[in-house]
């Protein structure tokens, strides 16, 4: 085994963040560090949740002097509309991309682009759904699979069809207290419609249908994204990658994707290795063609094709910086507007390819379903042709990457089980092995690290610090998102990170041949932990609720990261958070949040933006968890 | 015909206003003018629509010295998305109260107090389905043509089933535009998704998704309301009614029906009639049960009943006031949460009867579908056990009200046109003698005034200077919402206010024996506008942006008038505010909006919050569609 030579810290990430920031200023432009520190103090009405624009009597806002807004509504009222309408917004994003891949699904065809790539999938899932598979043609399953996924949006009656995969214990808390998800769609809609003008003002009624509408996702959008992502594109398997902007090549076109919807970055992926655009890029004097990516589309194609990762969420402007990028090429969520201002300044062409996403001054070309390979030709062409006009004196790559193993969805964790199951004594296909590990102490539990990055709390700096405090007390880390791309680039997804664990910790890893971080994918995938958790919790016997198994977001930012916490909790795991959600002018939603709602869901949020402090709770939470257990 | 005394003034309605909140500071409560007073001035951000909290990397604000949020956001992005938002928002609200009548007409039989009341119009819009009527049960055919309606909601894929209602050319410029509406729901969640953290910043593609959501409401959620209401209420006739706090009653249970969906309220309606209630009334020492509305939901029942209307929406607190209401009913929006404290000052009980509208501290009986005739029984002897609780030293009745003639659908309108129709050389059942009126220049022109009320503006001044200065000058009105009644509040709404009339359409209404203001319903019922407006232009020959008939909401306050607005400009009527959009801080947006968006869809917002100005612009309006008609 490779000696582990050194973590690449936050500060040596920082270091490269200062020298690109200077070119910023060389060419005059900014980033979002100014744009934060031009914000300067905050609102604190709107950090507090406490300011209204909900309708054109106000704006509102709470004050002494004024502790209601003209149509009597609280701070309360206010609070909770709001963080309503943030799991409705998030909901909205992460299903809505899931529809996309469903509308692919349905034109799938063996002489199309769009394949059927994992076939057992496919089958499994037409199984469960009860739709016929027997001497049918793959791409014909596919389609009345498609046609009942896309019928989870919109559906008149039932429930969300994955319902049925929860375990019983939740099936019945969700029915108990009418939490069960109906259509996607509507769930958002009933959200949007009770925190319209004079509807609903009590807290509690509007957290209730925050869990609906959030289970409407993860049990929903974001759980049929995985899947039917797996099933047309490939589940992902285990692979090496590399990570941070050094993954940038001085002498290749360098195309970064960016954004969440991967199907048509397949098709740049694809399109990178057509031996007419290799041959177009040598004719124009590059090595060859070199895509990487950002956010959580770089998850998506570094799960499935080892992509490398420019960087996360907050890097997106310093790839440009670089003066190395020949195109940014977007498709939907976490973009920064300032790309186009930023990619002026450079010769890098910025690209958007979704209608959903937009953007004042960027090239659009509509990526197509029928037409997107012949799109991402011809976007790639644009970054061929653009690669002469990189000026070579503006080309400042840093150095900067680490190896990561990344690549583990359930059936990577379970293959890997497998090799440790005793075939004897235990069946295979079990999660066996890593509850007795817990059981026994030997890992004293789990915990998902998720989200994004906000420049609210030091970037990086809170993921490293949670990551390696946990992996030093024997818990393992399951990580998607931006918060896995972290470890990527401090180098905890490497397997040598292991010699950071416990003792209990590094003998589990040793044995499985696993990194201490397993890398599931990218936010959407957060259904991945939600199947995880639930599979542990039925296999061990006991309650989600009981486990020592919770999630953390320790520098969320975006309406999703609401959605996922509360999809999280609703299915009885506890979530830490980083940052505060906008709600702290009410005190009734602070202890809704945090604590009363136990009462319905068994689980809440704790909130601390000191990660030491995070961590620690998260530690005692986990123990906690383990002495009610009697282990 | 008898003789037209005075209306009643603005002056005059606050004068009693005034009084009520003498009583309100002598039980030591607020009112919204207290509670606007203490907001004091508005947040200038807010108020320009240049404050984002879609992410939790914000709160953001435009300044000077800050021209772009933390992502790079600028107050384009910011306001556009805002507004697109406000258009989602409104457009959930519509169309989800149009969800609940639908799946109150699938239930609907001959047996239960939900009955279909106008078979004709199920039996037309069965045909306009293609839903076999012929030898057919009444009610199979609802829950047939019921599924279809609810399938608008959530259908995977085609339009809005109504847009085919729409003029040709109309229908022509949205697939041009790529403006059909597809489900309501999903154009809801696609608006939410655009304007998602890190997608669209563009304002025109921001405003497109409104527009096109806009119309899933007018040609779909808002259409099909006001269809499916007639269908099983029955569609409204010509009646006489009153309006203002005048028509409580001080020897009677007073129960104010308040909110918008009127299935529950038809329940209430129909309980006050019922022997057992009326005689345990008087045995309770009442000499009956008197039910009146506030806000759209008294718009649905005096159309239907005749019930008399209390007050529009900001009157809601003034009813309690008058120390005379046993019980405020309510069901969904515009409901002021206020209320529970001030009905916790009375003896009057406050009934929250939808899960869509839980406000704290009200008693909430949920009226379901299978039970609502019982449970409106329920809470109507509530109310009725509270009246010997009435504190008759506390009840202060205004004797304000005045008489009204209401109820003028499109069937009404038709048959009032018919009996002047010449029948040797014209079709009955057209608008021609309405179109030759406007020709001849006997009618100037059309103007549709809706809305609700706003602290912002002079409550009901507005709509009554600008009500006033049309009809003087020959421009028939149509009202809806809380703007009809300030026209039944004043007297505008009696045949005789014809007198204040321009001689052009003072000779209309003396021939067609119609008030000069035709009250068309509740806001949902602004698709009846939509109709009328159509149905003139095709039978003229003219394009609707052609015409000389216009749009105004002079006090609008709601997410739903702001959807209102934009299906009526994408239907290509211009529209006039009195209220100005939350976006200037944005002059690409102010451009947009008033000008620019002209060449998408042939209509825009004029604005202006003085309503002489405003009524001057509109006249102006009318006047230069006239003349480039060349009429």
């Amino acid at each position: 085994m490779k000696h582990f030579d050194a973590i690449t810290t936050v500060e040596e990430i920082e270091a490269d963040a200062v020298k690109l920031k200077e070119i910023a200023r060389a060419v005059n432009t900014e980033t979002w560090e100014d744009r934060a520190n031009a914000q300067g103090a905050r609102c604190k009405f709107g950090d507090g949740g406490v300011c209204c624009r909900i309708c054109h009597m106000g704006p509102c806002r709470i004050t002494p002097k004024a502790p209601r807004g003209v149509c009597g509504a609280d701070a309360h009222a206010m609070a909770a509309r709001s963080y309503l309408r943030a799991i409705a917004a998030g909901t909205s994003s992460h299903s809505d991309h899931t529809r996309e891949i469903l509308f692919i699904l349905r034109q799938a065809s063996p002489d199309s682009p769009w394949k059927i790539r994992d076939e057992q999938k496919l089958i499994n899932l037409a199984k469960e759904w009860g739709v016929a598979t027997e001497n049918r043609d793959i791409y014909e399953i596919g389609r009345e699979v498609a046609e009942i996924g896309l019928q989870q949006f919109g559906k008149t009656d039932g429930h969300q069809i994955f319902v049925s995969r929860a375990p019983a214990e939740r099936q019945k808390v969700w029915a108990e207290q009418d939490m069960l998800p109906r259509a996607i769609d509507r769930e958002v809609v009933t959200a949007l419609h009770m925190t319209h003008m004079g509807n609903s003002s009590d807290v509690e009624a509007l957290l209730r249908q925050g869990f609906r509408t959030a289970l409407s996702n993860g049990w929903g959008g974001s759980m049929m994204g995985t899947e039917f992502t797996d099933i047309l594109f490939g589940t992902p398997t285990v692979r090496q990658t590399e990570g941070n902007l050094g993954c940038l090549e001085k002498d290749m076109v360098n195309i970064v994707v960016h954004g969440h919807d991967p199907a048509f970055s397949e098709m740049m992926v694809m399109a990178s290795h057509d031996k007419d655009m290799l041959d177009y890029a040598r004719s124009k004097g590059a090595k060859g063609i070199n895509i990487t990516g950002i956010c959580c589309t770089a998850n998506e194609v570094t799960m499935r094709h080892g992509v490398r990762i420019a960087g996360s969420f907050l890097q997106q402007e310093d790839a440009v910086l670089t003066g190395a990028v020949e195109m940014m090429c977007v498709d939907v969520q976490c973009i920064f507007p300032s790309l186009t201002q930023l990619c002026e300044c450079f010769h890098t062409k910025f690209v958007t390819t979704s209608p959903i996403a937009r953007i004042t001054g960027a090239i659009h070309v509509n990526f197509e379903i029928a037409t997107a390979f012949e799109n991402a030709k011809e976007v790639m062409k644009m970054a061929i042709d653009n690669f002469p006009n990189r000026k070579q004196d503006m080309v400042n790559i840093p150095a900067t990457k680490q190896e990561a193993t990344i690549g583990y969805p359930l059936e990577q964790i379970i293959g890997h089980l497998d090799t440790i199951t005793n075939s004897h004594v235990d069946t295979k296909g079990s999660y066996g092995p890593a509850i007795d590990a817990i059981k026994a102490g030997v890992i004293r539990g789990a915990v998902g690290i998720v989200g994004c990055n906000n420049p609210r709390v030091r970037p990086d700096y809170s993921h490293f610090e949670i990551m390696r405090e946990l992996l030093k007390n024997d818990i393992l880390i399951v990580a998607t998102g931006c918060a896995a791309q972290v470890g990527i680039k401090t180098g905890l997804l490497q397997r040598e990170a292991r010699q950071l664990c416990g003792a209990g910790m590094r003998r589990v890893c040793d044995l499985l041949n696993i990194p201490p971080i397993l890398h599931m994918g990218a936010c959407i995938d957060n259904s991945r932990i939600l199947r995880l958790v639930c599979s542990i919790a039925e296999q061990w016997g006991v309650n989600t609720t009981q486990l020592p198994i919770v999630g953390c977001a320790p520098e969320w930012m975006s309406e999703k990261a609401v959605s996922i916490a509360n999809y999280c909790m609703a299915t009885g795991i506890d979530v830490y958070l980083g940052v505060e959600p906008q709600v702290h002018g009410s005190d009734v939603m602070m202890d809704w949040i945090t604590n009363k709602q136990r009462d319905i869901i068994g689980a809440a949020l704790t909130i601390s933006s000191d990660p030491h402090t995070l961590v620690k709770n998260m530690i005692d939470g986990i123990e906690a968890k383990r002495t009610a257990l009697g282990i």
